[in-house]
C-alpha cells in the first residue's frame, strides 16, 4: 500500500518577505503592502491539510536542517557566505533585489533545503512510497552562485546531491510545473547527463529570457533539458497534453531511479502573478500521471517540493488535489472554484498551444529525449 | 484645455464584503480570508493619485447620493426594496450569493450610484471635460431586478436615466473595458436603440453563460450591443486591434451625445481574478483612444466609472495612466510593473484573437454597428 | 516525571469572527476592520510552541467534537438550538451582539469545548500530569441560556460536566485569570457547592455589573465564589500578592481533586481590551503556584483551557511561560517585551490593590472560603 | 467665529515601519507580524473625518516639505545626515533600533515636521483661528542628536522655531498628553525659558527613566519643564484634575503667545501600548479646556501635532472629538466604545493620582510655574 510522507514545519510561515508591493520594493512612488510570496497560501494549504484530516492519511516527517556541507553540494562558498551576511541584516535579499528575507534568514532557508531532503530520506529509506515538502522559501530559481526569484537555496538541487551522497541514486528527473522557468534547476544540472530536467512554463514570464525551447542541455549532457514554453492564458487541456505527449514520454525514455517535481500552483487561475487558467483538476492529473509514471519506473519513488503559488484562496485546494492523489485518499472535500473555472473555454487545447507542443516534440525526438 | 472631474468618497473603502475567501463565503471547509473585492485597491488607487500630485491637476467632484428615484430609473422596486431590507442585516447580499456588503450597505451603494450621476452631471454641465468616478460597489453586473457580481446597484445605467432625464441628451455609448462581461448594461439597455453597449472581456469568465459575440440587441434595438469575447491570456495587442477594428468605428458610426467607460482592471497581468496580460500601457492606450473619439464626437464627453481590478497593488498605476490620459497631465510616475510584464510575447496579436476580432467584425458589420 | 498534554486543532483559526471595528459592529459611522478575537494571537501561539519545540516535550492530545449530550449538561436546549439556527447563516450570533460567528461555527464551538474535555480526559485518565487546551472560541462568559462576550459554549463547565460523568470526581476548583469577569462559570455553579469558581479580573470592565467581591456563591453553596475585582493598571506584584493571600489559600482550603483554569492573557501589559500591565514573568509565576499547589491537593492535575487574551505579539511569550511551567521544561527563548514592560513601577502592590485584597480577604474569612 | 486648520497628506499613510512584531524587530524567536506605528490607525482618523462631513467644517491646510534649513534649527546636522543615509537603505532606522522606516522614509519625515509647520503658519498668518496636524511619523521623542521611539525629527519643536524665525513669536508652550513622556520636545528646549514643556504622561513607560516630576528644566530655564507621571490605570478623573490643577494654571502662568499639543491617543482604553483608560471623553475635555485657555491667553492660537496612538478602531473617535471641540461644530456620531469603557470605575481619581498631582503641584510651585 502507498504511503506518503508530508513535510511542513511551523517556521516557514515566520518567513519574512517584509513590505512589498506584490514583488516591487516600496519607496516615493510605491505604497508598501505585502509580498506576494507570504506565508499565506503555504500556512493556509497546510491549515486545510490538518482541518480536512487528510493529516491522519499522511506520514509526517520532521524538517531536518541543511548543513553547509549539503550546500555546497550544490551553491558557491560564496553565496553561501552572501546568504550568512545578509541574514544578520534587518532585511536582506539573496541577490536580485527582488528577494528580500528577514533577520537571520538563512536558518528558514536551511529548513526549506532540509525539509526536502527529509522527503527524500523518507522515501528512499522506503519509509514512504512518495513525499510532499511544504517548504518554504521556494528553491527553482536559485542558481549555484547567487539567489533571485524569491529563493535562497536550490532545494531540490540540494536534495538531490544529498540523496547521491547518502543513498546511492544516480539518475534523477526533475518536472517542473510552476509557472516561471526552473532556471535555477536546469542551470545547476544543465550539464550532467544524470538528471534530467523538465519545465512546463508561461512564455518568458520569469526569468524573462529563459525557459526557450531550444535549451536541451549543456555540452555532454545534450538532451537533459526539456523546456515547454506555453503561452499566457493555457488551461487544463494544453497541460494534460504536455504530460501525454512530452513529459511522460520523456520520464518513461530517461528511466530515473527517483522523479523530484518543482510543485508550484501559481499557474493557477487565481494566481495574481501567473496568467494560465488551470483549476485543481490538472493538479490532480498531473499528479495521478507522474505517480503512475513513478511506479512504472522507480517504485513510486516521487518527491515533490513546494515552489510558488500566490493565492491564499486557491493554493490549499490545489494542494489538496496533490495530496489526495499521491496518498490515495479522497477527503470528499470538494474545490470551491471549480464551479467558476471548471468550464472556462480556457481548458480546451488551442491551435497554438498544439504548436508549441509540436515544436517541443520535434526537438525533443531530436535529441533523443523521447522516442517514437 | 482639457479638465477632469475626479469622484472619490472616503466611505467607498467602508464598503463591508466580509471575510470571503476571495470570492467564496467561508464555512466548513473554506477558511475564511479576504474578499478579492476589497477596499485596498481603490484605496490605494485614490492614495497614488494623490501623493502623485495628479489630484491637483484634477476636478474633485463631490459624490452625491442616488435617491430612490434616480434608482427607480432602472430598477425594479422590488430590488431596491430586497436591498433595502438586506441593509439593515449584520451581513446582505445583493442578490446571488457572491455579493456580501455590511450593515447599512444601502447607503454606499447609494454613494457609487451617485458618484458616477456627480460625475456625467459635471461633465453635462460643462464644469469638465470628462470625468473618472472612482466608485464601490461596482455595478456592470446588476441587472433591473437583482443585484450580482459584487454589484448591488447599475451605476452606469443609472447616471444615464440620470442624464437623460436632467440634461436632454438621448444618445449613449459605454464602453466597458472589465475582464468580466458587462452583462448588467447590457441587459438593461437592450431594447433600446440609443444606448450603445460595448463589451471587451475575457470568454465566458462571469457571468459564464454570457458575452457571446452574438448577442447584438434586444428586439428593436438590433445592432445596439457589441461583444468582444476574448480567450484567456490576451494582452496589450489584441485590446489595440479591438479598439481600432472594433470599438472605435462602432463609436464613431453609433454617434454617441456622450461616452461612458465601465473601467475594470482586472484584465491586468496581475489581477487574480483575471487570466489576461494587461499592463498600464494598455489601459493608457484605450483611454487615449476614447479621448480622441470623445473629442471627434461628442466635445469630448467621457464618463468612467470604475468597475472590478482586484490587485491592490497594479490598479494604482493603470488607473493613473487612465487619469493621465484623461487630464492630459504626466506625472513622471513610471510603471513599476513595467519591466515585468511589458515584454511578454502575449502582446502580440496571436491567430486566434484575431479569429475573434474577424468574427465580431463581420457580426458588426452585418448588424451596421461598423460600416466600410 | 510531570507530562502536560497539549491541546490545539488547527480549525480553531478557522472561527470567522468578521470585519468588527474591535468590538463594534461596523455600519454607517463605523469602519469596518478586524476582531480583536481574531485567529492571530491563538495561531501565533501555537507557531511559537511548535518554533520553540516546546511542543516536542509536550504530549499532544487531539480535540473532539462535543455532542448534543456533552453540551445539554450545561447548557439549555434552548441555547443549544439557538446556536445550531444562527450556524446556518451567513454570520450568526451567540446571543447579545458581540459575539459573531460564521458559517457552521457551531462545528469550532463544539470543538473548543470539545478540545478542553480532551484535555481533562487526559488528565483524569492518567496520560498526562496536566494539560492545556488552546481552544477558541473561548467560553467563561457563556452562561446556561446565552452566549456572551465572544464566549459560544461553557467550555470548562461542559469538561467539568463530563469529568463528573465520566471519571466519577466531583470536587472541582475554577481559577479564572482572565482579565474579564468569569461570570459564566461563576453563574453555572452558583449553587453547586463542589465547585470553586475564582475570578481575578479588572473591576467592572466586563460584563459591567458583575464579579464584585461581595459575589461569594449562591443558595446552598454560599463561599463557592471567590472574585478578585483589581483596579485597571494592576501588575504583577498585585496578582502575586492575590496568589499568596487568596486563591492559594481558597485552593488549599477548598481541596479539589482537579483544578481547572481559564487562562485569558487580556490582563498583559500589551493588551488593546485591558488596562493592566502583567508581563509574562506574572503569568509563569501563577502557572508555577498552581502547580505546586495541584501537586499538593490532587495529583498535580490542573486543566488550563484558553480565555481570552488579543495582543498577536504577546499571547504567544505568555502562554509560552505558562506551557514552560507546566512541563518544566526551559525553552530558553527570551520574553522580547520584558525590557519594556519587566521594570514598569505599576509592578509593586499599591494601597489601593492592598486594600482590595483586604477585603476579599475578609469576606472569604467570614465565607470560609480561606482559613486562619 | 473660530475656524480650525486640518493638515492630512496621503503619504503619511505610506510611511512604512515594516514587520516588527509590534515594537519587537523579528528574527529566530519572534514571528514577523505588524508594527503597531502603522497606517490604521491615523489613515482611519482621517477617513472618519471625511465620512462624518466634519471635514466640510475645517479648513484644509496642505502639508510642505520641511528643508534642511528648517530641520537644521532643531537637529544637529550628523543626525540630518544621519537619517538622509538610512534612507537610502531599503528599511533605514531613526537611531535606537526600534524606529526602522523604509527606502526614502525621510520624505515622509519632512512632510510630517512640514505639515506641522504648515499648520501653525495657517495659525500664525490669521488663516485659521486653531490647527490640527495629522501628520506621521510622531516627533515627541525625537532629541537633537538622535531619533528614538518611531520618531524621525522633532515636529513641533521645527515647527516652533519655523514660527519665532518666519512670524516674530517667541513664547510658547507645548502640552504632551501622549501616553509616553515627551523627552525630546522637553530635552530640545531644556534651557530655553521661553519654551515652557508639559507632559502627563505614565510614569517610566517610554524612554523608561525619563519624565520624572522633579524634571523641571535646564540651567538658565528652571521652570520651563513640567511633568506629570501618572500610574497605570489613570481615567478620565485623573487627566481632568490635572489639567485644573497644573496644565491650566501653568499655561495661564507661563502667557504664551502660542499652545503646541502633543496630541497622542495612547492612553485611551483600547491602547495596546498604553495602560491608562482614557476615553474620547478625555480627550474631548482636555482640548475644550486647551481651546478656552488659548481664548485667554493667545487669541485661540493652538496648534496640534499628532503623536502616537495605536489602536486602529478608538483612535479615530478620540480624535473626532479633539477636532470637534477645535472647530466648535458637533457632528453628532457618538462614541461606539462609551458603551464599554465610559462607565469604569477607573475614571475616579484615586489617592494615589492625588498624590502625584500634590508632588507636582508642590514642585510646580516651588518653581514658579503656577502660583497661588
Ligand atoms: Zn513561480
Ligand atoms: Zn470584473
Ligand atoms: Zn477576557
Ligand atoms: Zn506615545
Amino acid at each position: 500500500m502507498r504511503t506518503t510522507g508530508y513535510v511542513w514545519h511551523e517556521r516557514y510561515s515566520w518567513h519574512d518577505t517584509g513590505t512589498f508591493a506584490g514583488i516591487i520594493a516600496p519607496g516615493s512612488t510605491v505604497q508598501p503592502f505585502h509580498n506576494f510570496e507570504s506565508a499565506d497560501s503555504k500556512s493556509r494549504f497546510n491549515s486545510l491539510v490538518e482541518v480536512s484530516s487528510l493529516i491522519d492519511h499522511l506520514v509526517k516527517v520532521p524538517a531536518r536542517i541543511a548543513t553547509d556541507e549539503d550546500i555546497l553540494r550544490i551553491h558557491t562558498p560564496r553565496h553561501l557566505d552572501f546568504i550568512k551576511n545578509q541574514s544578520e541584516l534587518v532585511v536582506g535579499d539573496a541577490g536580485d533585489g527582488w528577494s528580500p528575507f528577514g533577520h537571520k534568514g538563512i536558518e528558514i532557508a536551511r529548513l526549506a533545503a532540509g525539509g526536502t531532503i527529509a522527503a527524500v530520506d523518507a522515501v528512499l529509506r522506503g519509509d514512504v512510497t512518495n513525499a510532499y515538502a511544504l517548504v518554504r522559501p521556494p528553491g527553482h530559481h536559485a542558481e549555484r552562485d547567487m539567489g533571485m526569484g524569491y529563493c535562497i537555496f536550490a532545494n531540490i538541487p540540494i536534495a538531490i546531491e544529498w540523496a547521491r551522497a547518502n543513498h546511492g541514486i544516480e539518475r534523477i528527473a526533475v518536472v517542473d510545473f510552476d509557472i516561471h522557468h526552473g532556471n535555477g534547476t536546469q542551470s545547476i544540472f544543465a550539464d550532467d547527463p544524470n538528471v534530467l530536467t523538465i519545465s512546463l512554463h508561461q512564455d518568458r514570464l520569469f526569468p524573462q529570457d529563459s525557459g526557450y525551447v531550444t535549451e536541451t542541455g549543456g555540452s555532454g549532457a545534450e538532451g537533459s533539458a526539456l523546456n515547454v514554453p506555453l503561452p499566457a492564458g493555457t488551461g487544463n487541456g494544453a497541460y494534460a497534453a504536455a504530460f501525454e505527449r512530452l513529459v511522460l514520454p520523456a520520464l518513461r525514455n530517461f528511466k530515473p531511479e527517483a522523479i523530484f517535481v518543482a510543485s508550484g500552483f501559481d499557474a493557477s487561475a487565481v494566481d495574481p502573478l501567473g496568467c494560465m487558467t488551470l483549476t485543481a483538476t490538472a493538479y490532480r492529473q498531473m499528479t495521478a500521471s507522474l505517480v503512475t509514471v513513478a511506479d512504472e519506473l522507480c517504485d513510486g519513488r516521487l518527491i515533490m517540493s513546494h515552489e510558488g503559488g500566490y493565492s491564499p484562496v486557491y493554493v490549499p485546494y490545489c494542494g489538496l488535489a496533490v495530496l489526495e492523489e499521491l496518498c490515495g485518499f479522497e477527503t470528499g472535500i470538494p474545490d470551491p472554484f471549480e464551479f467558476s473555472f471548471g468550464n472556462s473555454p480556457a481548458h480546451a487545447l488551442t491551435q497554438a498551444q498544439d504548436d508549441v507542443l509540436n515544436v517541443a516534440e520535434n526537438i525533443a525526438r531530436q535529441m533523443q529525449l523521447i522516442v517514437g
